[in-house]
């Protein structure tokens, strides 16, 4: 038995590839099969990270598969999709057991956290990337998607902003700080929360959802463009953790959390009669702006100044 | 808008990407939605393919997206599955435009000659290497899985073996041949046919089935294994071209059809009195051997003498 079939097996044997609801068969055929009930269907994502442009490398394993299964279930969560599972493609240039253990634990840990059951992928020798495909289940009709945001929505977020692109200079390595101040940014980075249960309470509520990966600016782009709708945000309502102010100062802290990347916490447009219920059942939503007649993103200043950087609005903002 | 978003772009715009029956929501949102009619269940495959170890680097981008999507759409094939759709993850070191269109070009080829829609994926800069994720439809309990074979049955091949094998020294340039000779084997290789319509004829009749990928023998014996039986295999009744005994000789021919990788063609267990029905409705089924009680997998000749290399069977094969 080949080295690469034995990392086959290692992960057939994780805890998270034991099955589950909605696994008819798991690992170790020629394909999975996944149950959907009646009325529901697949949503699907598939996000590849790649070693030296995704992440560092080295990078410690442990963090990594925490970090991509958690990257890739965001998607899930974004669509107001019900977990279900996983595949995993990993090309590895050598087989560690010390790295492939840790790893896996990373993984199993996110993939208890989100309810995702691996139930395949493939195994193979070339430079380290992995590809994460991930699935979930929703009611026919209730997919949040980007297309159905409509002028006098709330434009809303189900997090603090900015703390994951606060955290890029301490995973370069390029500036240290204390601890308490440290320890809740890389948290943010290394172990972001898919924000599953927000998104399936949003199922029939919200009328446009993603989630934030290349900043808000940048993610509401989407939104504008696919509702065909402006977006207006307000520069002074951005929640920010204190943390984050505190390392970049509050300009800098604005900036992360207009456009820094790897959030992973949802944005989405809203009627304004569906938010006090939602509050009351005890959500975190933070309103940020609105959404009106036009095209683009345009961010505004306490006095209701027009300050986009760029005059057409973020459209064009995503490099 | 950067290079990869273009090639996001450009991918969406292929006449496979333009959605169809199943395909609920396609590229451009967080996540694909497809529907599984009630009563049916989602059957899924991931396979890697990496510049250098799974395909020559460079190749021909039209023959490698062409045979990349066959190689995975086997596998729904193996499942008796009914195609649905794919993911694409292509991981690129540059974007030359040509490349691309070529490549775009075989996998829309392969695409249309499958039924299969691109619903979704990922395009990042690395070196070179794709995952495809393919998705089928497949009544429940219908599913031809590797673990119902029974002592009695007919061991089955559905078409000729080791072309593929057959065609390695040409595709590497290690040797030449008359183009009558090479032109079929390197069909075989480059675009081998997934036989999906025999699959889904299978379903419900053959007992166990796989796609050939690493040679009977040792693709038999994942069979042996999953079913718990042994399988005998009549050396003399290999299906093989007459390309490859006439390139190879009729030896090394059956070393390839016994032992070579890449044919992609489907193995299955079938009992006897479903086998009259079959050929007369036209499927080519070639019988190479039968079920017995026991664990692994065995080579005969013509006088039924145990001519397996390694006494325990071929259970070990596959290195």
């Amino acid at each position: 038995m080949g080295e690469f079939e034995l990392i086959r097996n290692f992960f057939a044997a994780a805890p998270c590839a034991q099955g589950g609801v909605g696994v008819a068969l798991g690992i170790g055929d020629d394909c999975a099969l996944l149950d959907v009930p009646f009325g529901e269907q697949m949503a699907i994502s598939t996000d590849t990270l790649v070693a030296g442009v995704h992440f560092a490398d080295p990078c410690d394993p442990f963090l990594l598969g925490q970090r991509a299964l958690a990257v890739a279930a965001s998607d899930l969560a974004a669509m107001g999709a019900t977990p279900l599972a996983f595949t995993l493609a990993l090309t590895l240039p050598t087989v560690e057991a010390g790295w492939l253990e840790a790893f896996a634990r990373g993984l199993n840990l996110m993939a208890q956290a989100c309810d995702l059951r691996l139930v395949g992928g493939d195994t193979t020798r070339g430079p380290l990337s992995l590809t994460l495909t991930v699935f979930g289940r929703v009611p026919k009709g209730l997919a949040l998607s980007r297309s159905g945001a409509r002028p006098g929505d709330l434009v809303c977020v189900g997090a603090e902003l900015g703390n994951a692109a606060g955290a890029l200079p301490l995973v370069l390595n390029q500036r240290s700080t204390t601890p308490d101040i440290a320890q809740p940014l890389l948290a943010h980075y290394w172990s972001p929360t898919p924000q599953l249960a927000l998104g399936q309470a949003l199922r029939g509520k919200a009328t446009s959802a993603l989630d934030i990966s290349d900043g808000l600016l940048a993610d509401c782009g989407h939104i504008a463009r696919a509702s065909k709708v402006g977006l207006q945000i307000d520069n002074h309502r951005l929640p920010m953790s204190l943390a984050l102010q505190t390392f970049l100062g509050k300009a800098d802290a604005q900036r992360a959390a207009l456009s820094g990347g790897d959030d992973y916490v949802l944005a989405f447009t809203l009627p304004g009669a569906e938010l006090p219920a939602l509050l009351a059942a005890g959500w975190t939503i933070y309103v940020v702006g609105r959404v009106i007649e036009g095209l683009g993103v345009y961010l505004l200043d306490e006095a209701g100044q027009d300050i986009t950087p760029d005059q057409r609005g973020y459209q064009h903002f995503h490099a």
